[in-house]
């Protein structure tokens, strides 16, 4: 239950030029008004602000009571309630929370129904062209007249972190951390055409009536068919299957034979989707207002910073501040694809990111509505440590390290492929002043490594090599995961294409030990280093130190040996004649490209 | 270029009984003409005849040219040009191919915009609630007054596959097979959600005047706009992405400022997908009737023969013929999931079901325009001979495999994955009289299993086993397969779930061979029976015959040896001596489950 209590809503007359303010198409506004809301005391410059831009039809309130709604008996009605408190993912303890409604919204800002102080009636037709820069321009002079010059992070999700993109990359100096959720640089081709039959609906309903409806008839059919049909693409396919399926609606089982009649014939079905559809339809014309719904879905669409800077490389280079993009995996109307994107662009510019790919089966709408995984990483990130605080650095650790690190150079970019909870990471980058990225696959690592301060990339190691550029790293480091993989050869390639040179460890499968237990129990080796069984072990490639100098000779390659290791006298004996490959039970190799040796292909038959 | 030439549409009316049409829903029809089209000479009782069912807004004109259209100058104008013809998916020189257009719709079969006999005027809002049976009904009568009582096959993608499935559960004995492509029993919630959307597009169209609209300005606004919608679903969202992306459109870019103006006035945008749809719309209401629009569409949603049925195992029972699914990958209308729930349901009824998953990025659309894999499963499936055949067995190969075939019950059920081209399968059918589904993950493999007339399931053998349903097999037979698998424990545990025991051969890791050749050679052992380098086989989990026995102890089963293959002659002698797991290279057993112990649960964390 909600601490906050009642958040008063506040309005703010923007302080203008002589005009107005200029939009970015052209048109002027001759006053804009902003209505907003805030929880918790600023700081000076607003050093502990964090603003949230709110989604498409969202508004100011993001969490507590309305005035006039009781604390304590009604449910706290913020559309983002579950990710802002005392020590949730926007931890109120921490932060002064904003939030502000958009430029062309109906929620108390200025937009289309607003009063035309020119005419003295709703601008209706005469609203000018908006864009998403508007829009951040707008919230910026809200901040600025409230004093905050640099604040602690811009946070949003979907058309909310598509401001917060703008906002990062127009005006990098504003803020410490930028978050964008289940979001995206620009609109995909499917998702522009849902939205242009959408507004198709709108304008064909008679009574928009070019958009001065006010005062008559508003186009609510229009808009509830909009509303209809964006509601679907908020939705994974399996949500709505598992919530509705081909369920008979209440009305039908329980209706009259007139009713039934009137359904037939108005084209109407007996399914519990369509409820469902129409009460989405019915419940958001009471709430939104059609034109201001036709103007932030152009805004939206037009978006597009590639276009703007000539690519989303150049637009990216703008930005100044660590970033964090999470994209949910059963978004389909934003979708992982363009959330790698966009952190490629962010590597390819050797920016600060981080990137989670969170599980969320409930489809775009999930990042309102499931927080079990955003809270802890949006919480991570935000209250997140200085990498290069030694304060923070675990000392016992730190030491078997140090000389670890010691063999990265001062300054090098880095990548760790299973990076853990970056605590090797964070020593490099403390030691060596390194930009250092770290994968990761598992969740509860990479909310660890955010929390260190380490930009990390939730990531599938055996695919998610190939969304990270050529040659943005100085060195990879990839330890005890090659013989996981699905396709290693593959995978050591990726890694001299992104990095100049890497640290390769691995245990070796022609150690004695493992030789003779084959020989002699006439069963899979089970070792310390090989601990798992058959059918169970994600040991899947195994090879010997052998093999993988004869791997490398094969695929343009040299391999160094740095360092031996062996459990057992005898082994390490072996080691000091030079028997590595039947000494050693683990080895740390540097790997590089042999520039004096031609480069064979490595199979790709879909195995 | 086809060679079917002109083809002449040809109206049909139906002998109707006194009263006229009965409909599934109540309503009657005076009198009911079908127009149908027919390529190449039928065979009494129509034994040769392929009926096509037409997809949504398709007509009969399958193939060829339409009358007018010049064969050689114009491009032929069937809607299923690409697999209609000599040679091609359905073989015109064995075939006698017939489509006929759906009642409801607008191509001249009865539909609203029909003459009403009773009024004289168009039926508008008097045209009656048609079903899915209605549909085929009618097809049924067409292809009684031609006097076929029995056809070769009912073949329809999409909307057509439906009506396919209808008529192979409401009349079995009408055809020898049927085949279904991007289709599935009934449609998803999302996809009704979609049809919801789009009718009301329609219905709140002003023209549309509850269907009475003839003779005045038709619905074309809401009915262009239900097509947008509509197209946007039969694009997958990849394709759509590389076809338009946010390409903008030639208009804009060379348009005057007032057009300019004018497309910023309506809301509309400069992207090419908004021209697109726009062009699909303005083109679909050009030649469809909006009332034909609601009436079909709601025929589609509405059918659901596991609710006519009770389930979907009691629908498919009635089945007779030889069935096949085809699903296409990049299809979310019609998925995959719905496919495979089809398949497990024919399964659970001991149905002769085959299924391929097509690689199809192009999305629903597909069946319509990409045929290169569609075309030979199509052929191969239409074609195929007899399993039970002799004349069609490979007697070379047979003579091997009789013996093993032998092994195996008269009458059994028999599951064999990773069948191959069907060989052994054909033989148990031959020899054992035996009901035989195969499982094998290549198309080339696939089609030659069907052309040998085996039931074949196209599938991945790691995760597909899992939608087949608990003990429908008698017996399973895996070969060589367990090694390639990600979970072989959870592999096994399914095997002795959906028969009651298996034939299992894998190479043995504990052959003296292997067990020397890492001893010395210090490299991962490569023989005939493993051999490949260890970064690229698919042999990710092997065993010893030892670690088999303690794996099935551990999961409760038991396995008896049931022939031991050695390529050595020492090899041999050691099995003879009773060193199996020293001297065997290759390992036959009989699984199955021990009830004397407790089954331990497989590992299931995601590895």
């Amino acid at each position: 239950m909600s601490t906050i209590g009642v958040v008063e809503p506040q309005d703010m007359r923007l302080e203008l030029p002589p005009g107005g303010l200029k939009l970015e198409k052209g048109g002027f506004l001759p006053e804009v008004v902003v209505r907003y809301e805030m929880i918790g005391t600023p700081e000076p410059e607003g050093r502990n602000v964090v603003f949230i831009c709110h989604a498409l039809t969202g508004d100011a309130h993001v969490a507590g009571w309305r005035p006039g709604e009781r604390p304590g008996q009604d449910r706290p009605s913020g559309w983002w309630e579950g990710m802002i408190g005392p020590l949730s993912g926007i931890d109120t303890d921490h932060f002064c929370v904003m939030c502000a409604n958009i430029l062309g919204g109906c929620s108390g800002t200025t937009g289309p129904a607003s009063r035309n102080p020119e005419t003295g009636k709703p601008y209706g037709s005469a609203f000018p062209e908006i864009t998403m820069g508007d829009i951040v321009a707008v919230h910026r002079a809200l901040l600025r007249q409230l004093g905050f010059t640099r604040i602690a992070a811009v946070v949003g999700g979907s058309f909310g972190g598509m401001q917060a993109l703008e906002w990062a990359i127009r005006h990098p100096e504003d803020m410490d951390k930028c978050a964008l959720v289940a979001a995206a640089a620009s609109l995909n081709a499917q998702a522009l055409a849902f939205d242009i039959v959408a507004r198709h609906a709108i304008i064909q309903d008679p009574n928009w009536r070019q958009g001065d409806y006010y005062g008559g008839a508003h186009p609510i059919a229009g808009l509830a068919n909009a509303r209809r049909l964006a509601h679907i693409t908020y939705l994974s396919q399996r949500s709505m299957e598992d919530r509705f399926g081909r369920e008979k609606r209440e009305a039908w089982l329980h209706g009259g034979k007139e009713f039934h009649r009137q359904v037939r014939r108005d084209f109407k079905t007996y399914f519990e989707i369509e409820s469902y559809l129409e009460y989405q339809g019915q419940k958001f014309v009471q709430r939104f207002d059609a034109n201001s719904y036709l103007h932030i879905t152009r805004a939206l669409d037009a978006y597009d910073p590639e276009e703007a800077f000539g690519s989303l490389e150049a637009a990216v280079r703008q930005i100044q501040c660590k970033v964090l993009m999470v994209s949910l995996s059963g978004d389909w109307l934003f979708t992982r694809a363009q959330a790698t994107r966009f952190v490629q662009a962010c590597l390819s510019e050797g920016k600060s990111i981080s990137y989670c790919h969170l599980h969320a089966p409930a489809g775009h709408d999930a990042f309102l509505t499931h927080f079990e995984e955003l809270k802890p990483v949006m919480r991570a990130f935000l209250t997140a440590t200085d990498a290069q605080d030694p304060a923070t650095l675990n000392t016992a650790e730190a030491e078997g390290l140090e000389a670890f690190a010691r063999t990265i150079p001062e300054g090098a970019r880095v990548l760790d492929i299973g990076c853990g909870d970056g605590t090797l990471l964070k020593q490099v980058a403390l030691s060596q002043r390194a930009w250092c990225i770290g994968m990761e696959k598992e969740l509860p690592k990479v909310v660890e490594a955010l929390h260190a301060g380490i930009n990390v990339l939730m990531a599938d190691i055996d695919t998610d090599l190939a969304y990270v550029p050529s040659h943005v790293f100085d060195v990879a480091i990839i330890s005890h995961t090659i013989q996981v993989l699905n396709h290693p050869d593959r995978m050591m390639q990726q890694l001299l294409r992104v990095a100049d040179w890497a640290l390769v460890a691995f245990p070796n499968f022609g150690y004695l030990g493992m030789r003779l237990s084959l020989l002699f129990s006439g069963r899979m080796p089970r070792t310390k280093k090989f601990p798992y069984d058959w059918y169970d072990t994600p040991n899947i490639h195994n090879c010997t130190l052998k093999d993988f100098y004869d791997f490398c000779k094969r695929f343009g390659m040299k391999a160094k040996l740095l360092r031996r290791r062996s459990a057992s006298l005898f082994g390490r004996l072996l080691c000091l004649l030079g028997f590595a490959n039947l000494g050693a039970d683990g080895v740390i190799l540097r790997l590089e490209r042999d520039s004096a040796r031609p480069t064979a292909e490595p199979h790709d038959d879909g195995r």
